[in-house]
């Protein structure tokens, strides 16, 4: 497997593109397109929060047959607490560029980050939608990235490639997040690209696979977004034979995509609101995977394990009432807990529950002052 | 029910005391003492965290009978992680103060609060035991109250009194809070003594049920200690008909018991390390209590809810995140928040789900800088 310079356009097929529609007071892009040449199949992870935003509802319903060959997002505002509005307007925003685009409007899904509770200035939107789709192209994966941020002050963008029975196949992506939900519900949103052709059912496991150990692996203030969705699309056009059951080709394009995913995941955490440090958190002896991963994720959402690294203080008894907080079979005899070098800006914890051999990792940012400001003072 | 200045003395037959031993270097009180002339009826609620402190696990055993005379807490080192030979200083404590007193070292209790990892400076506690058991007064309860304390910024205390078919019943208690296991792991510890004539299981029962809907519905920092302990003393020198069962007086007890811990649950949040909001959080519309007050402490423990009330920005977006986090089956047409002005150091956030007509009630406090600057700048 080898890496690039890239994003969502280094696929076969792929082009994109990113503007500003007026939404963001900045003059930031604001609006962004992603499109392939032919309908591929598409896969999607959705937050679980009960409440969802309108694109969410709009998007799943487009996915039902597993194809998509576009997906519009716009930053700025959410729509989400928007009603029945809300919905007619992300319908209307697939409409519109399926129509610039000559394709089924079930083809386009839409996606949607920023404030909630504020009609989606779907003016705006619609007005930009025809610059937006002229300016597709294979150059402008960067704009399309820089067009879903929020408050991240990082564009987030990686580009791979791997042999396929001599095929080349590329997978390109791009993410944003910052908070979880914030500022005011911001979003964790991520668009995977590539030209391998796989069974709709695989490319499914692939990504839910790659997720588990990624997106859902990260956690920056423990709250979850009404937004949050992550996206492939794989078009085929790598004309590999097509994947259609765990086999050898299966496992390389498993191995590229976790690949991706946990470096954006990465990306996210050290974007976080405030974050000064880059903390990863592992748990071992564990008597399962998700007791591990439980475990981490109690020590990673401590308040005080976060402040503690943000003072550069590597505190085991706060790691250890973390992990004593779920109540699970270990005493203070067993536990080890070990810290590298607190005072640099990536550190790691380690915990040994020594209840058997699993192991989880995930990954946060610390507490800061600064975080505690963002999120009080933004209006 | 009246309600007085003072604190665990007030009831017959109770006295205490408190004073400096040399662990705190601020030299603030460190060790206090609570005893009660006769036998008392004991019951305790203590931390669910798998790890807990030598002194909890010794507290336990002696509580096997239900039954206990004393109870010495020391302040500024938490005797945990320290394995055998915390078990056997606390122990000790116990030996000595039981010594003093001239009654059964099984009936004296122990406690211990502050940074942990390190071992008891028992000599300290031991050279200090028999100034701490001849100063034991009437009078001496602030004093006794104090010396609990760690990061504390007031001392914790209050008294009623109520009648049962003419006879008076007293009940006067004190409490610790200050961050849920901060600085270093610090604790909730609370204190009721009383000349109220029960038995054990109704003592159990009523502590049970007041406990619930106060030290169990506050949170500072969602951190769950190692040393947390609500133990009650009844000693019967109201010379009450006993109480044995779920009758009216029953029923004035509960009460009473319910007013005090409600009111020092809501000290410790005030207290909150950092805290420069009181926020109530009022779930209502629930399909039961239990799924009510989930929602409630999933806003309570929301760091964009928490951080939001620090910056006075009544954020709801923040509110129906948390709420949709739980996946319960509410959607934003069923979904009502309201608040009180948030501008006010004491407000309120409540959630109206349309499930059911179940209830509750949770207390925090904001999540400042000050909070972070605390937990992370500490040593």
């Amino acid at each position: 497997m080898k890496t690039f310079k890239g994003g969502v356009t280094i696929a076969q097929g792929f082009k994109a593109n990113g503007l500003w529609s007026g939404i963001k007071k900045s003059g930031k892009p604001d609006v962004s397109l992603i499109y392939s040449e032919v309908p591929a199949v598409a896969a999607g992870v959705f937050t679980k929060n009960s409440i969802v935003a309108a694109p969410l509802v709009v998007t799943k319903q487009r996915m039902n047959n597993n194809r998509a060959q576009a997906i519009i997002t716009n930053s700025g505002n959410a729509n989400c607490f928007t009603g029945k509005q809300g919905i007619l307007h992300a319908k209307k925003t697939c409409d519109i560029i399926s129509k610039l685009l000559g394709i089924s409007s079930n083809d386009v899904l839409v996606s949607s980050t920023g404030i909630i509770g504020k009609p989606l200035p779907f003016k705006k939107i619609k007005a930009s939608a025809p610059r937006l789709v002229e300016g597709l192209s294979k150059t402008k994966s960067t704009l399309a990235a820089k067009g879903i941020l929020t408050t991240d002050l990082a564009t987030k963008e990686i580009a791979v490639s791997f042999s396929i029975n001599g095929k080349k196949v590329s997978l390109g992506a791009m993410a944003k997040g910052s908070g979880m939900i914030a500022p005011n519900m911001a979003t964790m949103l991520a668009y995977i690209t590539t030209d391998l052709s796989i069974s709709a059912p695989m490319l499914k496991i692939a990504l839910k696979n790659a997720c588990e150990r990624s997106f859902n692996s990260i956690t920056i203030d423990n709250c979850m977004s009404t937004n949050d969705m992550v996206i492939i699309f794989a078009n085929g056009l790598a004309k590999n034979k097509t994947i259609t059951k765990k086999d050898k080709n299966f496992n390389l394009f498993q191995n590229a995509l976790n690949y991706i995913c946990l470096d954006l995941a990465k990306k996210i955490v050290k974007d976080g609101e405030g974050a000064t440090k880059f903390i990863t958190v592992c748990v071992k002896g564990a008597k399962n995977y998700l007791q591990a991963k439980t475990a981490a994720l109690a020590i990673a959402n401590s308040n005080l394990v976060k402040t503690a690294a943000y003072g550069s203080n590597p505190n085991w008894g706060r790691v250890a009432a973390a992990v004593g907080s779920l109540a699970l079979p270990v005493n203070e005899h067993q536990l080890k807990i070990t810290f590298s070098p607190f005072e640099k800006k990536d550190i790691s914890i380690c915990a040994r529950l020594k209840l058997g051999k699993a192991s989880a990792t995930v990954y946060t940012s610390d507490l800061s002052p600064e975080y505690v400001e963002i999120n009080g003072k933004y209006n």
